[in-house]
C-alpha cells in the first residue's frame, strides 16, 4: 500500500534509494524529425547530450533505476533538480506535475498485464525544448504503439513537436487501464450472478478484494487526471496549443476511468448488502427446516412418552381401540400443523410477484 | 458498463472503431426557413454541401455508424476535427460540449422505450451558423415531434435558427428521460408495499437492480446538465441570447430529473433496510415458534420418561390417582409457560400504538 | 415522487397541461397605497390592467389553474413569457428564481396542514414594479395572516411596495413548515421511547416513512433557501434595500429548517440502528430461553431414557435406593446448569453501571 | 430540538413571544476606563443612555426576557432594529452575526453545567462604539470570570476597549464547551470498556444518545465558528486590529473543539459496530452450547429409546452384555461428538494471536 | 482525545499551564555558518540575545516546558506574543501556521517511536529572520538526522539559511509517520489474513482500534498539510523561494501520508463487513450441524416412541420381523434426510467457482 521507498527519516533532500535488485538501466533514443528518423540502442550516458538538436525530437528512454551514478550523469546532463531525480528514482510517487527551468517532469503510473498478472510501473517523463526523457522502473512499457507510429513514419507524430510524443506516452498509460477496469467489470458481473444463485463464504473476500483493487485504481487515476488537466490549463510553453486539443481527449478517457471506477466501487459496496443478505435467507431457510421437523414431532413424541409410563392404573392402556385411535390423534396433529406452516407461508413458495420492468440484457 | 469501444491502447487518435453490425449510415435533411421546406431522404454524403445555404437551416440527420467512408466523407463536408469524429463512432462517450472553428460538438445520451425494452444510444450533434449535424447509432429516434412541429410550419421553430434546433433536440432527449423514471418510481412503490408486507428472497436483487440503474441514469444526466450549463453560459455566438432562455427551461428539467435520481437512490437504500429488517422479523417469528414448543415440551416429555423408567421400586406407579395426578401436573405446567410466554409479550400482538401523523396519500 | 406534469416529449416549449379536475381560476385584487386599501373579488381577466397604478400596490390572487385561455390572458396583461407560464401551470416546479424583463418569477412550495392531513401546493409569485402576482392550485392557502395585516391597515406593510409584500409572503410559506417540522419531531420522540421498550414490526416502515417525508421536505426547502438568497444578493431594482433585511431573516428561518431536517434524518438513521439492535436483543432472550430449557432438560430426559430400556440385566434396576439416587443426580445436574447459566450471566438482570451523565430533560 | 418560540405564521416581523415563565430583566452595568470602574446594579432602563460616556466602556448586561415592554425601551434607547429585538427574544435562534448601524449584534449559544446538569442558553450580544450589551435568558452565566478581571482592575481589559470585551465574552462561552466535551469523552470510553467486556441492552441507547448530543452540539458550534471567523475577516471598523489576534486564538478553540465533536461522533458509530457485533458473539456462543448439548444427546436419546422399545422378539435384550456395551458405545459417540467440536474450534478458545502494536496507553 | 491543557474557563489570555511533571527546560543551541559551526549546550535564557548574529543562523532548542519564569524570559528575548506562547506552553494544539512580526510561528506534532511505544509530542517552532527556535515538550526527538547533517557540514543546510532548516525539521517530523504507517498496514495485512481464515472476537476491537488510530493520525496530518501549503504560497519573506522547492517535495509527502490514511480508514471498514460476515458464516455452519442432527433424530426417536408404549393391543408387538423391519426404516429415514440435506447443499462443500483474476502478490 505504502510502500514508497523513501530514506531514512531526516536524510539529505535528494538521496535516492536504489533498490538492490533494480535492473540496471538501458538507454535508448528515438530522434526524428519530420524527415528522419534515427534510433540507437544501448546509448552511453555520457554521450546523450550530443545526440540533443534543435531541429529534432530526441525521444530518451531510460529503462531500469539500478545505477546511480548512471542516473546521475543523465541528471546532470539534463540539468535535473535533485528533488525530481529523488521522486524518479524513489519511487512509487503519487503522480503529479512539476514545472523546473528548461523542462517539466510528469510522473504518472502504468499498468502492464502479461501472462503472470498485472504490474504497476512508475513513468517519470521529463519534457523539454527538444526532448523527452522517461524513466521506467524496468523493461518492457505500454509504449509500443507509440513507437511503431513513429517507425510507420506516421505524418502527426513526426512532425508535432516533443509535447505531442507526451501526449502520445500519457494516453498509452492511460488507455492501458481500460482493459483492466474490463476484467474487473466481469469479475462483478459473475460475482453478481454467483451470489444471486448462490453465495459462498469465498464471496465475501473476492468483494472486498475488488473494493481494495477499486481504491488502488482511484488513488493512481485520480492524480492523473489532476496532471492532465495542469496541462491543458497551464501557460506552459512547452505544450502547443493544437496539443491541447489531444490532452483534452485524453483527459475525458479519465473522466470516464474515474466515472467506471466508482460505479464499480458501488455496485461492490450493493453485492456486499446482496451477499449479506443472500446469506441471511439461506440462514432463514435452515431455521424453518429445524423449526418445522421439530414443532411436528415435539409433541407427538410427548404423546408416545405418555403411553410409555409404567403406571399401574391407565385405564387407556387396556381399551383395545386406544392405539389405532391414539395413532389417528398424531396424524392428525402433524397435519394440523403443517397446515399452520403452509399458512404462515412458511411452507412452498410462490412465484415472484415484482418482474423487473427491464429485462436484463437491455441495461444501460 | 464500461463497453467504449475503444481502439487498441497507443492508436493513431482519430482511429475509429466500426463495429461489424452498425447499420449503414442513411442520411435525411430537413431544410427550412420561415417561407420555405424541404425534405430530402437518403441523400449522398458528398452531394451535402450543396444544400447548404446562408438563408437557411439545414437539418442534416445521420442515422446508422456503419461506414467509414461516408463517415469520413461528411467529416471532410462539415469540417470536423479527427478526435471529434471519434467521439462520435467509438461509442459510448461521455456526454460533453466542445468548441472547435465553426462549430460546436455535443455529445447526449437519450433513452428509447420501445416494445421490447428500454435502449440507450448516443447522439452528436454539430451545431454550426446554419446546420445542425445529428448522427444517432441507430435508426429509431426521439425527435419524431420535433420532425413534426417543422413539418406543421411551426413559427417559432422554422424562424428561430440552428440554435433553436438544437434546443428542441436536447429537450426531446431529456424529456425521454421522465417516463423511465415513473417506471422505476411505480417500481419502488410496488417493491415497498410487497417489503412491508411479505418481504421475498427476489427483492433483494429487485432494488440491487434499482440502485444500479440509477447510478447509470445518473452517470447519463448528470454530465448532460452540465452541457446544458456550459451553452447557457458560454459566450458562443452560434447560440442566440433568446434561445438561452428555452435553455434554462431544459437545465431545470435535468436538476428535476437528478432530483428524483438521488431521491430514488436514497429510497432504494432504505427499502434495502426495511427489506433486511423484514426478513429479520420474520425470522424472529419462526424461533420463537421453535422456543414455545420446544419449551412446553421438553419439560413434559421429561416427566414422562420418569415414568417411564423401569426400576423395581418406584412407589408412584403403585399409587391409582398417580396417572391423573401426573396429567394434572403437565397440564399446569403447559399453562404457566403459555401464561410466561404471554407475560413476555411472544404471544398475541397488539396494535400498533404510533399510527403515521401523515395519511399516505398526502404526502408532498 | 416525481409527478411533474409535463407535456408529451418534444412539445412545443409553453405547451399547458391542464389537468381536468383542477379548479376555475378566481381572481382576488387587494390595492393599497398608505393612504387606501380596495379589495376586490372575482375579478375578471380583463379588467385587470384597469386596477394597475402607479402610486399603489396591486396584489393579484389568482386561486385555481383550470382555465387556459384565462391564464393566457392574464398572461398576456402581464406580459408574462410563455415558459413562465408553463412553469406556474405543469406543477409541481422545483422551487426557482428567474428574472424577466420588467418582473421577476418566483416558484415556492407552500405546505397547507388542515383536518384530513397535509397539502404541499405550488405557488408561483410574479414581482413587478407596481404589482405582486400569485398563481395558486386550489382554494386555501396560508396568507391569511397577511392579509389580515393589510386589512388592519398595518403601517409597515401598507407603506413597504410591493417587494415587502413578496417578502410577507415568502415568510408566510416559510413560517408554514413549522408545525410540520415539530410534528415529526414528535412523532421521532415518540417512536424512539417505544423502540427502545418495546419494538415492534410496524416501527420500521414508520421509520422509513419519517426518512422519506424528511427528504421531500429537503427537497422543497432546499431550493427555496436558494431562491431567497438569490434575491438578497442581486442587482434587482425591484427589490428595495431595507426589504434585504427583513429577506435575510427569512433566510435565516430557512436555514434552521434545514438544520432541523438535516438531524431529523440522521437522528431517524440512528433510530433504525437502535430498532434493529433491539430487535436483536430480543431474539437473544428468546434463544437464551431455548437453550436453557433444551440444555438442561435434554440430558435429563437421556437419563429417564437410560433405564427405560429392556435389558433382562440392568442391575441398577433392582437396587430399590437407585430410583431416589437417580432422582437426586438429575436435581443436581439441573441445579449445576443453572449456577452455570447464571455465571455466564444468561440468568438474573443486573443493573446498569454507566448511567447517562446527561438527564435526558436537559439536553440541548 | 426545533423548539424554537417562533410567532404564528404570517405575523408581523418584529413579534415577541415572551414565555410566561420567563423571568424578570435584571439589568447590571459595568463602566470602566484605563483609570476607574464603576458598577451598577438593578439599573431602570430609562437611565441607561444618561450612563454611556465615550471615554468608557459600558457592559450593559440584561439577565432575563420576561418584560416587553422594559425589552423595547432598552431596544429603543440603543436603536436596536425590530428584527434583531426578535432574534433576541424569540430564544433560541441559530448563533449569527449582523451588522446594523452603529452596532454589530452576535448571538451565541452557551452551555452552563450546574448540580442539576447541563442548561444551554442564549447570548446575545450588541457591539457598540462605546458599549457591549448582552441579553441572557436567565440568571446565571459564564462571564464570572471575565467580571472578575474587570473588578480586578486587569490592565489589558480595562484599555482594550469594548471589542476586546467582546473576544473576552465570547472566548468564555467557548472555553465553556470544553468540560462538556470533555465528560462524553469519558462516557465513551467507560461505554467502549463495558462493550467489550459486557454489552448490555441499555448501551444501545446511551450510544445513540451520545450521537444526538453530538448531533446537537455541533449544530451550536458550527455556526459559532463563522461567527468568529466573519469578525476576524470584516472590514468592521468596531473591531480594533490587536482584537483581531485573540479573536484568532478563539477560533482555534473552535476549530479544535469541531474536531473532537466529529472525532466522538465517528467513534460512537464505531462503537455501534462493536456492539451489534459484541451482541452477535454471545448469540454466537449461546447457539454453541445448544448445538452441543443438543447434537450429543440427541442420538443417545435416540438409541435408548431403542431399547426401550416392546418388541417381542428382540434379542439384544436377552444378552447380558448388551447392557454396558451400549453404554459404552454411547459413551465413545459422546466422545467422538466431543473432538468434532473441538477439531472444529467450537470447545475451548485460544489466545489472540494479534495482540495489539500499539499500547493502550500511549494512543495519540 | 482532548485533552488540550485549557486554563480555566474565562482566564485571562496568555495564563500558561504548566503541567507539575514537565520537564525543566533545557536549551541547546547551534549557530552555524557556511564556514563555522559552534555548539552550546545548557544555555541560560538570559544569554540567548547575545548568541544572535546577522550572518549566523542560530538553532535555539528548549527542550522541557516545566518552569515559567525560563519560558517567559525566553519568549521575551525573540518578542514572542503572549498567545503565541501560550499555544506553545498549554499542548496539544491544532497544528497551525501564524505570523507574527518579526517571526513566523508554525505549530507541528511529531509521533517518536522508542522501545515502549508510541508518543505523541508538540514541535512549536519560531522561523526568524537569523533564528529558529524549537520548543519540545521532553528530551529527545526525530531530529538528531538534521544535527548530524549541520555537524558533517553538510553544504546545502550549512549555507541556506533558517527557512531551509525549518524545511529539514519540518520534513524530519513529517518522515515520522513513514514507519508509524508501515506498521498499521502490515497489522491490517495480518487481521485481514486471520478474519478470512477464523475470525475472532478480539478482531473487533482490533479494528476499531486501527480505525480509532487511523482518525487520530489524519487529524494531525491533516494540519500539517495546511501548514506546509501555507509556506509555499504565502509571500513570507522569511522564507526564500529556493526552499519553497523543498516544502513542495514535503507537501507530496503529507498528501501521500493522507492518502495512505485514508485507504487504511476505508480497508479497516470494509474489514469491518468481512469480519461480521465471516461470524455470520460460521454461525451459519452451527445452525447447519444442529438442524441436520435434530431433523434426522427427532423422527427416529419419536418412531422409537411409538414402539415403546405400553398398550395391550399393539399387534405389531407381536410380529417377529417387525423389529428388523423398523430398524430398516428408520435407516431408510436417516439416508433420506441426508440426501435431501446434499441436495440442498448443506452437506459437502464445492470447490470456489470464481477464483480471484488477479493474483495476491501482484495487486497494485
Amino acid at each position: 500500500m505504502l510502500r514508497k521507498r523513501h530514506p531514512p527519516a531526516g536524510s539529505k533532500p535528494g538521496t535516492l534509494m536504489i533498490h538492490e535488485c533494480s535492473e540496471s538501466p538501458v538507454i535508448r533514443v528515438m530522434k526524428y524529425n519530420p524527415d528522419k528518423l534515427e534510433e540507437f540502442e544501448n546509448v552511453n550516458a555520457c554521450e546523450l547530450t550530443a545526440l540533443l538538436d534543435d531541429n529534432s525530437v530526441c525521444w530518451v528512454d531510460v529503462q531500469g533505476l539500478g545505477d546511480e551514478p548512471v542516473l546521475r550523469e543523465i541528471a546532470e546532463k539534463f540539468s535535473i533538480h535533485l528533488l525530481a531525480l529523488e521522486d524518479v528514482v524513489n519511487v512509487p510517487q503519487r503522480p503529479k506535475i512539476e514545472h523546473f527551468e528548461g523542462h517539466t517532469l510528469c510522473i504518472t503510473r502504468m499498468v502492464l498485464s502479461n501472462h503472470v498478472g498485472i504490474r504497476p510501473e512508475q513513468v517519470s517523463l521529463f519534457l523539454g525544448k527538444n526532448f523527452v526523457l522517461t524513466f521506467q522502473e524496468r523493461a518492457g512499457d505500454v509504449f509500443d504503439p507509440v513507437r511503431q507510429r513513429i517507425r510507420n513514419l506516421g505524418k502527426i507524430i513526426l512532425s508535432a513537436g516533443p509535447s505531442y510524443l507526451t501526449y502520445a506516452l500519457l494516453d498509452a498509460v492511460i488507455d492501458g487501464y481500460y482493459p483492466l477496469l474490463e476484467k474487473f467489470g466481469e469479475q462483478l458481473e459473475a460475482l453478481e450472478d454467483q451470489i444471486v444463485a448462490n453465495p459462498r463464504p469465498e464471496n465475501l473476500p473476492q468483494i472486498h478484494g475488488i473494493k481494495r483493487d477499486m481504491l488502488t485504481i482511484r488513488r493512481a487515476i485520480w492524480p492523473q487526471r489532476e496532471v492532465i488537466n495542469e496541462m491543458i490549463r497551464d501557460e506552459n510553453p512547452l505544450i502547443t496549443d493544437n496539443v491541447r486539443v489531444y490532452l483534452r481527449d485524453c483527459y475525458d478517457h479519465c473522466v470516464q476511468l474515474m466515472d467506471g471506477v466508482e460505479t464499480y466501487r458501488e455496485l461492490a459496496g450493493g453485492l456486499m448488502d446482496v451477499y449479506l443478505s443472500s446469506v441471511g435467507n439461506r440462514q432463514n431457510e435452515v431455521m424453518k427446516v429445524l423449526t418445522i421437523m421439530a414443532t411436528i414431532f415435539i409433541p407427538l413424541t410427548f404423546l408416545a412418552g405418555i403411553y410409555g409410563m409404567n403406571f399401574d392404573v391407565m385405564p387407556e392402556l387396556k381399551m383395545p381401540w386406544a392405539y389405532p385411535v391414539l395413532l389417528g390423534v398424531m396424524g392428525a396433529t402433524a397435519i394440523g400443523m403443517i397446515l399452520f406452516f403452509r399458512r404462515k407461508g412458511w411452507l412452498g413458495r410462490g412465484e415472484s410477484e415484482t418482474p423487473s420492468i427491464l429485462p436484463k440484457g437491455d441495461r444501460m
